[in-house]
């Protein structure tokens, strides 16, 4: 039984980490300011003598006693991300940079959950883990994407100077229940289109690619990382690769739905394909993901129904 | 007559600067903390009744009314900025993020001072601005190269969140008088050597190429940029382009050493090409380099003739 530190825990990923680590048995300790996520999806666990949730914002340091830190705060979204840029870095790097200062006061072991974003634009496809990227420094994802890759040279630069412990995974798309409905991502997007015969919304000619996984694989990829020795960083994704526009059409097959597909304009600086190479989690956590797109699609879909018929 | 903030102006770039700022009869105050920069590069103006000296860290938050904010402060020599990477992230992030703060209070024009390190190892050769680089996020150049793009990140996120008036420039490879002889650069450790008819130490095998201008070309490109309307990052470099093995014969020569060239093992991620594409520089600045390298580097192997005379 371990005291586990889990920051953005009240968010999407956070929460089914949480869940995960409470089954396990450990003490989990949620830090979250509640930016992007919200009390409701960890509302279960409150009052466990093993739970205990601090509202704080991770830009200020903090001092609390734990094992391990799982660190996710950092909104996720581009309208999330984008709604403060400034503030975004700084939840990357002084919040990074708190987590690690105290990761080495408390000798805790440390695991960052970067992004498939620090790849950009990638020339290299799919992306391994050596891939240095392809973003740009100053578009309107950069506050997000150069964040992230600072966030990563800031944690091995407390490996290599003050020896903490650490782990870094990058994750790459990833869906699933608690997703939030209105931050904008495209698996919300279009299941709550669709299930409200709305106009499914494609940003440019939805040739795009993009490779997602459910959420539960994730969680699974995440607990494997910190329990192993390997310390440089790790792709978690799934490599099935499809457009969005079939995407759509594969949602709008499975809610039988009467939407019509509608092509709005590209966004800035959007990746043109994104597919992680995972022979490396592969090697060394012998992790690949479990569940069929189907299964995670269907299952999301169950939990954006009931959304939508609470709100009717 | 302006009041004018030169961060780092007691380094080598930022000393140059200063004199021509003073000679041009600004007040001009500077704020460093000493880590690479020296008193003696500004004795001459202490006491003047237009100069100011501060000694700051500016990784702590400062309060001073200014019309223009030329932000150098930052270690830019590899062993300086590589003796304690997450004070150098801290100095770029922090750093730049609470002068950018300060010029939203004072409503002062900011100018930052990038880096061709930005470009990490260029797949695109010579470098224009619109280029996104190749960078390794977790090597030891890291905390450099990711620091100087977050600072570029932070600062069109000021621009375009709190309007504040921002110019950014990205300087390519620049010696001088007052380059720290101890620092590790190519220029001061070649004319060091061979002045002292010590062996000339190539890293590698010599064949990666730079492009180097002279500092007072780089100031002239700097209070340019200042003046001018146009907001985006600009090269600043000459882009007269030779090999390392070229430079140490070139130097040898001038000097008329003894020196033998001794070929030592290449140093991680180092960048094999760099030159700066400056047209446009040309266009919006209507500047190129003056001087040509043979007069520069007479001009820098003097200043160190003194040097070598005064320690002996
Ligand atoms: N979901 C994905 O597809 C995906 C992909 C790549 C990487 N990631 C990374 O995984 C992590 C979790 O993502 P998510 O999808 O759960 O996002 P999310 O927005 O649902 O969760 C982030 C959580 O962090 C909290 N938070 C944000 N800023 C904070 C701050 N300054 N102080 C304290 N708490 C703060 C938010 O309130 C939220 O609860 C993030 O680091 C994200 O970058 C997610
Ligand atoms: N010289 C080059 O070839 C070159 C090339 C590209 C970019 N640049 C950039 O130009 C700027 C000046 O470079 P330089 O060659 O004069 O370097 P330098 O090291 O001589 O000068 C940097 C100055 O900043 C000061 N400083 C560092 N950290 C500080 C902190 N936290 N608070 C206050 N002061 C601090 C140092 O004491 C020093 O006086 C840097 O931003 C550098 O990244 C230089
Ligand atoms: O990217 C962001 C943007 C905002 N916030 C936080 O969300 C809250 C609301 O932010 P907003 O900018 O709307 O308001 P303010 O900072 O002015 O309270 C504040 O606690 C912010 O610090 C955050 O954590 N990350
Ligand atoms: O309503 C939407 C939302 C997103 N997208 C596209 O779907 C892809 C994935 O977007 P998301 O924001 O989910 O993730 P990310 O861009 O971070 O991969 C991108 O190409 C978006 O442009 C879309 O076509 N319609
Ligand atoms: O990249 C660096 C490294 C150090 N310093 C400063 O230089 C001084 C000496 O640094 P060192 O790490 O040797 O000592 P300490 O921080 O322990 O005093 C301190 O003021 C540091 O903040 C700096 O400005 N930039
Ligand atoms: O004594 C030295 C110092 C540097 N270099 C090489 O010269 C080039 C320029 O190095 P410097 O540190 O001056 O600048 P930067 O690497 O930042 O361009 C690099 O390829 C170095 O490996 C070298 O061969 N001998």
């Amino acid at each position: 039984k371990k005291r586990i530190l889990v920051t953005g825990g009240a968010g999407f990923v956070g929460s089914h980490l949480v869940d995960r680590l409470m089954l396990m048995g450990h003490e989990v300790i949620v830090i979250d300011n509640f930016f992007t996520g919200s009390k409701t999806n960890i509302l279960h666990w409150i009052g466990h003598p093993n739970f205990t949730l601090m509202e704080h914002d991770i830009v200020t340091p903090i001092l609390i006693q734990v094992d391990e830190i799982y660190h996710l705060a950092c909104p996720a979204s581009p309208p999330a991300y984008q709604f403060n840029p400034i503030k975004t870095i700084e939840t990357n790097v002084i919040g990074t940079s708190n987590m690690l200062s105290l990761a080495k006061q408390v000798k805790a072991r440390f695991l960052l959950t970067s992004t498939s974003e620090i790849y950009g634009d990638p020339l290299e496809h799919p992306q391994k883990e050596t891939y240095w990227g392809n973003v740009n420094p100053i578009g309107p994802r950069a506050c997000y994407d150069e964040g992230k890759r600072a966030a990563e040279t800031l944690t091995y630069a407390y490996q290599t100077q003050e020896k903490v412990d650490v782990r870094v995974v990058r994750i790459f798309n990833t869906f699933g229940p608690r997703m939030d409905e209105n931050d904008g991502r495209v698996v919300s997007n279009f299941i709550m289109q669709a299930l409200q015969n709305q106009d499914m919304t494609i940003y440019g000619d939805g040739n795009q690619t993009r490779s997602f996984q459910f959420v539960h694989d994730l969680v699974d990829g995440l607990i494997s990382t910190m329990r192993n020795e390997f310390t440089l960083p790790i792709n978690l994704g799934n490599p099935v690769e499809f457009t969005i526009l079939e995407l759509a059409e594969e949602l709008k097959g499975f809610i039988g739905s009467e939407s019509k597909l509608v092509k709005l304009p590209a966004v800035q600086d959007d990746p043109k394909q994104r597919r992680p190479d995972i022979s490396l989690a592969k090697e060394k956590l012998d992790w690949e993901p479990k569940f069929s797109r189907q299964q995670g699609l269907l299952e999301t879909i169950q939990y954006f129904r009931q959304i939508v018929e609470a709100d009717c």
